[in-house]
């Protein structure tokens, strides 16, 4: 059969089992069964739509061409006959629940902060979407520490100075932006929204503020870029795949289509666990499981994120840095710096600019929050010539909330701040218009904060407008399970205890 | 129609909509139908008495003569007849269990400290007035480091000097004061207590300490000086108008009435965001409210600190202070000075003092604590002279709970310390004798702490009293926002959750 | 009539008011009319017994010959006749409940440490003798920071020495003592127990501990004297009277009977503000006060401590040592120092001693506590002489709760540490077997934590034992009335707040 | 009658008092009654199987030839006739709840981390053993610090080298280990589980780890070495006896069945006291109890910790360390070294190592922790001689939950890092195979905290990969006896409560 035959129902359901397994993906029948043991989510997920059109459950996590680029071509049966219906997923008590809640959702107007989006989406995103946006690594520490530190610096604002105007907008990489803030990359937008990235897209062009657009987002790249006004800057998000040449090939179509910069992120030889996200894979498959007799493979059942990033490249190195300035032009930026001897590699290997960045707290826990490594990193960068260096930006991204944030971590010397998960809830709860309101959010806490502080324009900034000085020293965040298990001593006890 | 003319009810009925919109204030008929859309608080509150009498709506959040000066002659259009009635406000659920919780309120004598009265306003004002009086910026962490940062401070008390007689009198700009305390600028006193500010000036005079009048009183200024004592010490706090000439004849108007001190406000070019007095908008008017669509305005609906600070100027800066000095001999204070940079300045200036504070955290959020800033700002001025400077005092205001604070300040080098909500609360919880048993309660708790500390005069006090080396050493308050909505961990789970 | 008239019932039943109130206590019949205004608890509480037997509302809190000596001879009246009966006491709910807590109290071996004593005495004393007992002033920041501060020194351990036979005996100015521990003083013993302070007499008399007497004590000095055995080592802690030759009396008579150290406080010239103790207060009068009118007298309504303290000497001063040292060849030790140079001052006049002490946290509130002031103080004395220096001594009180603790102290350079509470919740639980207990547990704490610091001697301790690097890092402890009226910031509403 | 009489019933039952008492174990009958007043354990609860089959309660607390050796040959009656059974223990209503608990319990592949081990083993381990392996001493302030002082502790990680490969295997006293984690001792392994410590040499044998073998394992030394795999590497830890013959037996015996390493305990002259565990005492024996009258003993009732423990020689001392050596050619290693002055005496005397400990917090609570040491102890050694030096290892022991933890102790200079309950409550809940989940993930946080530090080899690790600046600046946890039995103040309070 080629790829334009008519495939019937019938015949499909002969190809519902492990021995030959086909699915429907947009349409199209795919023959899957020889890489049934392949798929990172495990083949049993695959098995429940054997036979079956399974688009609503592909579509959120995969990007749209995924399916079709990787299967050989002999594997593209043909075109599911229109009767073919998707597998009926049937709305369950939580869906009901949470038709209920969004119906129920705050006005966009009683949003007055970030949190609140952040609320807003816990409440009303399916269960398994909040464990993949919210979940970080291990014991969860570096997340929280992200949003900690900002809270051990404060300001020192100056009086009587002129304010009545004030300018917050700035440029990034070359690229104007009207926010000091860039939209970092966050994966599996559809997770979301059905809308994904494209509702960060179109409202970054609206409001002037530049996107990131993740290697692992829902929306293809095309899409994206297609939803972006002429001229919108855009930035790109490399995984940098075991095959160089997708990944050149990924580059350089990407620069051709006007992206400006290339952040390619180097904190992820290899995805963090995120027991949360774990946690949820036995909530949705495990109900009938019982304990395993033998050796448990620790490799299976790690959640989403393990699932979808297994062609990411672990030898990325130093050396490859060369190769990535010949294939293309765009500025080139390393996401993921924590140690000031990497900043000063970065700078000696002629990349734009680094990241400071612990993948919001999703890949080392413990790690130390950008903002941290921004004081020493910084001083580090001025022993090696004059800053702030034209040619050379640090970005910080992790924890932020605030407008007031950002200024922090421009006193102390970041060129822009990335903000991910903000914009992530933001979209999640109320879709574009959500992200809009976000911006304009950010806008007026920028003109409150910048007019407090005794400034006009951003270069004003400096460290003599912020006390850095209990920055380093951080007390961990709640070690929540530890906590849970250890018991706490009691006193003696009365006899009575009723009394 | 001219200002005698007398208008029927009838007549009124006819102006009731947003095409013609009459209002009557303290009897008075005017026509606002060109205002509405100018309204700081919104037209559709206005609009709510079209047509009708506003007086109990309109009192408590402006001064009495606001309406009648600034609104052109020809939009006053006559006198309503006497039998127009104000809109009947219907008793709510709230205000009955108000009213039970007013009559079952602590008797005054077990009112042990000024936490006590916070508490009791806490439970008796109305939601709107509690609400404003208490709300901060932001993510309120600056109010609550304002009181953390007198925690920091520890006493080293003295032995065996004999305090038989002590005496915690002092002079603040020249003035008398029975206490080292002077009481704050607040704004809206009527929110709190039908007699506003009065309450405070009754209780300065009877116990001689001295009340800073604040330049958005709910009482009008010449109100509040015919209540205060022959000779009794005023001072001023001034937020400067864009129009100069409205706030040069405010200024010698004070000056002339006898005002001794002109304290202006620098930390407020624009007033900041105050999230629980924001909601409290919603809670208010937006019950049938619908997600908006489209760009919100986020100008709108932001509580009753904005609507009524517009017209405080932006621009003000280090330029005008001579023109200040021009136009009044009272001493002048700065108030709001954060950095030792503009401490310095301020000396330079000729003014003739500063005011350490945030804002009581109502402006910059995480602006440092006004008692942290002390430390440095003394030891810069040190460096520009003898110390203590008889020509220039430091006073300190935000987060004063106990006279023990106030010598904690005044060992670190204050002249005095201004108290703002404590006696707010006072009033609002018990009128004038509130405010009576707030200055006898802080006698009690000088006299204890002098003799404790072994002084008998608040000269004695020096940093030898205390030990401030934690002082820098803080940590920010609970981000209430972000922890309620991080979700922790779980330990794996049970199969039977019952057991 | 003389003091040996028997007074009948009827008689004393027209002296039952104000004109003219007589009373009886321990059978004895006095005329109080002209004291009734003077009694530092206020002249209502006496008036509930105006012609009636006051003996047990009189006994726990005066010493027994108070009245007697106090008195003039003339209102001396007479005896009463055997038929005049006590004012019944109803068994209150409370006291119902507190005998059945007292039944089912813990047995004595589950006691395993000193707090389990004070969580019995907690919810089985009267809640006018908790309140009393535990109440410290203002905030009650000190005494949690006093117990705080020995959490901030840890131990380094020192491993194979041969610690078969460990000893924990030492010497308290110049009395052998079983434990580096002391009794130290505190007030009214028989609220707690009817034996008041014996029970401490007894315990102590029979472990080889020494106990200092207290001023305050419920039962007379003699009573205890009496209660000890021959040549039990006793101190006595003195609160000098304005009269001086009462207090040069009293000191004495104590050399005489044989003590043997004299602890003159002198961090008390006026007893603290107790809150704890004052709320209670009102629980017991106020049930039908109204909000005074006028000014209400702050002085009043201040709970016991202030009751019973009004002959306290304001006036006393350095100047007063050497007269001390004239009257009495006890050594004498100066209690509650904080300041360094404190230290230095009486070291060199010439006393033999200090307790570095915050007065349990009852005096100024947010004074240092002992222990931190210690590594400061030993500092000090160190730049005045060879140090340990035989004949002056330095201890501390306050937050002890484990001979871990007392090592601790030490180990820093005290003497011997004075426990008050520890021991008065002991008696107060168990009688004279909780003080005889709580000396075993410390007994066998001291025993394992010499041997598992790996000393044999106390001489052995010394700085090199602890890590005291965070000593000075203090964090206050948690400001409970600002937090309990603090409202957090809340996040956007849902519409449908059910869901 | 001679040890292989046949006893019946009967005669047993003649012997079945305080008088004459016999119980049989393991089938043989023994005559207590010399001994009853010596059992640590108390008499009581020998006494109720006096003439009974006392197996089931003497098997996991007891090794199994404890009986057997000590008591005298003439005290081994004989054989008990087969018909006498065990004491029935009746299913008590939390023995029943266990079982559901423990057939609900969370299958394993649901184990994500350690921490799911130690909630499995609270929620279904018995009472008695919980409080016995999770007690610590005093106030159980080390124990929880031990945890927390790893995440003071954060990463500096290094971006861009290769790491598809990384190597966790290590060499532990020259034997090979997999991980650079052994086994650490924790006795009594048969409470937690039927199989006691053989789950973990069956698990540490396939994995290819080391097993340190407790003195008091509840498991016998053969048994455990019998269930080891050829050649699998095995340490052994001792208390040493206070009669030496006992211990050089007992440690040739180990040598020769091929252990390759002596951790000497030397933190534990005597047991500390774990209240948790003294406290479950009570619990069990204790419900009809009284008040005791008179003295009560402290010693007695303290818990399994001191019963079993009686026979450890409180004298042990550097003296003795040449005579180890002298007995021995294992490698010798310290264990429970907290001072930089004991780890230069170590050295100088020749062993082989020292772990840094302060043995789980079950000795002298308040020990600063192990890893915190492990700084100062490093730069001590730095002192005298070349680091790292192959002839010195350095453990480190105590709060260990994460492989992240481990490669912190590793970058600050450890060789490797015990753990104990870690894997004793993985076995307790899940057997062997809990063992080998806890092992395998470990090894996927090795992976994992290895490519994410940027390395491939352990060896690669030093102090530049860590901030460990806050090390020192340790808080205490929470004091929970403390905070228990505190009353927090209360603000004034309504008169009508309900309001």
């Amino acid at each position: 059969m080629g790829a334009m035959s008519l495939i019937p129902e019938q015949l499909l359901a002969q190809h519902a089992s492990r021995e030959s397994c086909w699915i429907v993906v947009h349409k199209k029948v795919y023959d899957i069964t020889d890489f049934l043991d392949e798929h990172p989510g495990g083949s049993k997920i695959i098995l429940r739509y054997a036979g079956k059109d399974a688009t609503a459950a592909y579509e959120p996590i995969h990007p749209p061409d995924m399916i079709s680029s990787n299967l050989p071509p002999e594997k593209h049966i043909g075109i599911a006959e229109p009767s073919v219906s998707a597998v009926a997923t049937l709305q369950t008590e939580e869906q009901k629940k949470r038709e209920l809640l969004l119906a129920s959702r705050p006005p966009l107007d009683e949003i007055l902060n970030l949190h609140d989006f952040e609320a807003v989406a816990r409440a009303t995103l399916p269960d398994k979407a909040w464990a993949y946006y919210s979940s970080a690594s291990d014991d969860e520490i570096a997340i929280r520490e992200n949003r900690a530190a900002y809270q051990r610096v404060w300001f020192l604002p100056r009086i009587l100075r002129d304010v009545t105007s004030v300018d917050w907008s700035t440029t990034i990489l070359g690229q104007r932006s009207s926010l000091p803030v860039y939209i970092s990359a966050t994966a599996l937008g559809k997770l979301g929204h059905p809308d994904g990235e494209l509702n960060l897209t179109r409202a970054a062009g609206k409001h002037g503020i530049i996107q990131m657009i993740p290697t692992l987002a829902s929306c293809s790249f095309d899409e994206i870029v297609d939803a972006a006004q002429p001229k919108q800057p855009l930035f790109l998000q490399l995984y940098v795949n075991r095959d160089r040449e997708v990944t050149k090939k990924y580059v350089q179509h990407a620069e051709r289509r006007g992206v400006s910069g290339l952040f390619i992120t180097v904190d992820a030889p290899q995805l963090g666990r995120r027991e949360k996200d774990m946690r949820m894979k036995f909530v949705d498959d495990g109900a009938g499981a019982k304990v395993q007799e033998g050796q448990s493979d620790v490799k299976k059942d790690q959640g989403i994120a393990r699932a979808i990033s297994s062609f990411i490249d672990p030898s990325l190195a130093w050396e490859d840095i060369p190769w990535f300035r010949s294939i293309t032009k765009m500025p080139i930026v390393l996401k993921g710096v924590a140690s000031p001897h990497d900043a000063i590699l970065a700078l000696e290997a002629g990349v734009q600019g680094i990241v400071l960045s612990n993948h919001g707290g999703r890949q080392l826990d413990n790690a130390r929050s950008g903002l941290e490594n921004l004081v020493d990193i910084v001083a580090a960068l001025k022993t090696r010539g004059p800053w702030p260096n034209p040619n050379f930006s640090v970005f910080v991204d992790g924890g932020v909330r605030r407008a007031s944030d950002v200024l922090k971590a421009l006193a102390l010397g970041a060129s822009a701040v990335g903000i991910g998960r903000g914009f992530l809830y933001a979209f999640s709860s109320y879709g574009q218009e959500g992200v809009e309101k976000a911006i304009e959010i950010l806008r007026d806490e920028f003109e409150m904060g910048m007019r407090l502080l005794g400034i006009t324009s951003l270069k004003e900034l400096g460290p003599e407008f912020v006390d850095a000085s209990a920055l380093h020293a951080k007390q961990a965040p709640q070690d929540n399970l530890y906590s849970a298990t250890y018991q706490p001593l009691r006193l003696a006890q009365f006899r009575d205890s009723k009394l």
